[in-house]
């Protein structure tokens, strides 16, 4: 966590605890930063899991573990390590998790693989056994903490603490979620992200927790992106205690199935949104509409290319209604467009239509609305019925300063 | 042209004028900038030429027109226009061109198919023809202009001009090429470039003119980029006048014709790196070379993703060895790796080999390489044959300060 809070920081909201869920911190002391940096969280028996994790190929042994682990359905830890990836650190990093792992295993009674571990910080540190030991030992006797202070733990560059709330009615009861989330750099999920977590005392069975969770990341962490640069660590997990006594959700016939996807895919809407709002250096939050594709998927693709232009995110940045930058980022994308039915416009009003600037475009306007801290940027291609919404935030020197010298 | 050159320009070469080959430069007034902006260039009779363009699929008129032109293999003039790239500009920007090529025709007594036009800056405002035609007429008139002054003409935000010159022994002739090029953002070309035009006295067929461009485009254009954002109107032109007189090459089996390949690859290479090195808010040139992969064009991939990365090139210009960046990059080219094979090094020295850090890695003599304006990053998968090397440059605070407030 650094001083300087980002103008787009939202406040730490309400959050209740949830039956089941037990988070602890302690400072294992992976950087010299005085201050908690890991992350204890423990699960009750029956807690069932769901996880999406990176593609990266260079993925660290957290990432490969969690998605072998989860296949299993059963969770009753999580350990988080902030300052440290562990990241390309080979056996001497395996060693590291597999210990966390067994130490908590012992600690509980419960399989290794239960026990869920992610580390987040610089690549390439193998994370030093000892220090977790400590660490571990301290949080299993550490006093049970709040959310914020959970959020705050697993922070690395962020610069303000995550947390999203949903309810949802299923089966006559109350069900609520609980997440947290850390990031704001390395920020464009392949199909997962970042380090999230999300907890519910609903009752669900694992295979449908994982539909849910992948179905919500396809259109919420998969649609945001700070710099193009996909994370050698992300993960999202999502953990379900049973605790609030409803009949098992299973599969979209079960009762309240809906209610609990939606409040799911709410939470993760909030999340990445969160993210993003914390980019490195962000001054602006952008919202990229795109409509009129061949698919869903197509606009999606469409949709990063413009949030992952330097040109586009610079101009925002310089709050300047330079149209033209989305025309390039549009034809780079690799997608089908076609430059003379293509459409373009900055909070809701068009700029473009059809492949030409509007003769009637009134600037004014635009440019009002590019001086506030919510942009947004509508483009229309003409061709199908595919749309995608995707989320970003500028480029601006704060980005260069905090990663010209960040490991220094 | 800006004030601020940059730190990595290089001096313009001593170029001599090319038979058949007459430059001149005129003040059109396509923005308030009391400079010339309309450079125009006269070719002989017999002249052949070849052309390399954007992919980008929302290119503007003047890709369109060349590249179909070009397809003729004939040339009799080039027009460039800075300023005003007239990209996105429907059928106005069409009629800017058209009435160009017919006023040049009509001069020469030529077809207007003979008469190749670029135009480069800001996109979506038609390109104004009453400016074109009074420029165009006072370039006609004008007196002939070094290649320098050419050079000067067709740039934009570039802080300095770029030319480069090769000779070849062909058929017992010494054949030259000279070269001039503009570009420093929105560079990153997808098997074409920029602004570039190559001119040469021999005596070479379209056909095989075409093939030596394209293979040497491959190698030269498409493997370099400053900010993975791809131009609408990227081309690169080689103008052929045979006055040099040797028999003209018509394949390989023409005697010279290897010389002259590689003269124009030289050309080509000299061009693609004077780019980098003007890169918008550059102060290190990068060669990122990578070795192992399972094809040639597999590294290409992966050398790019490592020279698009924000992150990496954040990190060589705060001058930080931050290798576990570049294993990210890696991850996230969508190309075949293996984090247990890969190898990353700086200026020839491993820092990581075989998926771990080396125990004996000396960060010393990295951190000197990294203090020079010339860094080499080294990539060996591990996998097969296949090698690339890539030039970008380092993401400052400069390439911030251009771009959020260019057009404004």
């Amino acid at each position: 966590m650094t001083d300087a809070v980002s103008p787009l920081a939202s406040p730490f909201p309400a959050m209740p605890m949830i039956a089941g869920v037990t988070p602890r911190v302690a400072r294992a002391g992976y950087k010299d930063w005085g201050r908690c940096d890991l992350t204890y969280v423990e699960l009750a028996e029956g807690t069932t899991v769901a996880g999406v994790f990176t593609r990266n190929i260079c993925c660290s042994t957290e990432v490969e573990l969690g998605r072998e682990n989860v296949k299993r359905g059963t969770a009753r830890a999580l350990v988080v390590n902030a300052g440290n990836s562990n990241a390309f650190t080979g056996y001497r990093g395996r060693e590291a998790v597999e210990q966390i792992a067994g130490q908590v295993a012992d600690h509980l009674g419960c399989a290794r693989e239960d026990v869920f571990v992610s580390s987040t910080g610089v690549i390439g540190v193998p994370l030093p056994k000892d220090k977790a030991r400590e660490g571990v030992d301290q949080a299993l006797a550490a006093e049970p903490c709040s959310w914020e202070e959970a959020a705050r733990t697993i922070a690395t560059t962020d610069t303000f603490a995550k947390g999203a709330v949903a309810t949802a009615v299923v089966d006559g009861r109350t069900v609520t979620l609980a997440a947290i989330i850390k990031g704001s750099g390395m920020i464009a999920p392949d199909m997962a992200t970042m380090l999230g977590y999300i907890f519910t005392d609903a009752a669900v069975a694992p295979a449908f927790l994982q539909q849910c969770l992948s179905a919500a990341n396809l259109q919420t962490f998969s649609c945001i992106t700070v710099d193009s640069d996909t994370s050698t660590s992300d993960t999202v997990l999502a953990f379900a205690t049973g605790k609030a006594g409803n009949a098992p959700l299973v599969s979209f016939d079960s009762p309240g199935a809906d209610a609990f996807a939606a409040a799911l895919a709410d939470v993760c809407r909030q999340l990445a949104h969160l993210v993003v709002r914390d980019g490195e250096g962000a001054r602006k939050f952008i919202a990229i509409s795109v409509t009129g594709a061949v698919s869903d998927e197509s606009a999606r693709r469409i949709g990063l290319a413009i949030a992952n232009s330097p040109l586009v995110k610079t101009a925002i940045a310089g709050e300047d209604a330079n149209w033209g930058r989305v025309v390039m980022a549009v034809g780079k994308a690799g997608e089908p467009a076609d430059r003379d039915k293509l459409s373009i416009g900055f909070g809701g009003i068009w700029a473009a239509r059809d492949g030409l600037p509007l003769a009637d475009y009134d600037e004014a306007p635009v440019a009002a609305h590019l001086k506030g801290q919510d942009v947004t940027i509508e483009v229309d291609l003409g061709l199908g019925e595919g749309r995608a919404t995707v989320w970003t935030c500028d480029l601006t020197h704060g980005y260069i300063s905090i990663n010209a010298d960040y490991r220094s």
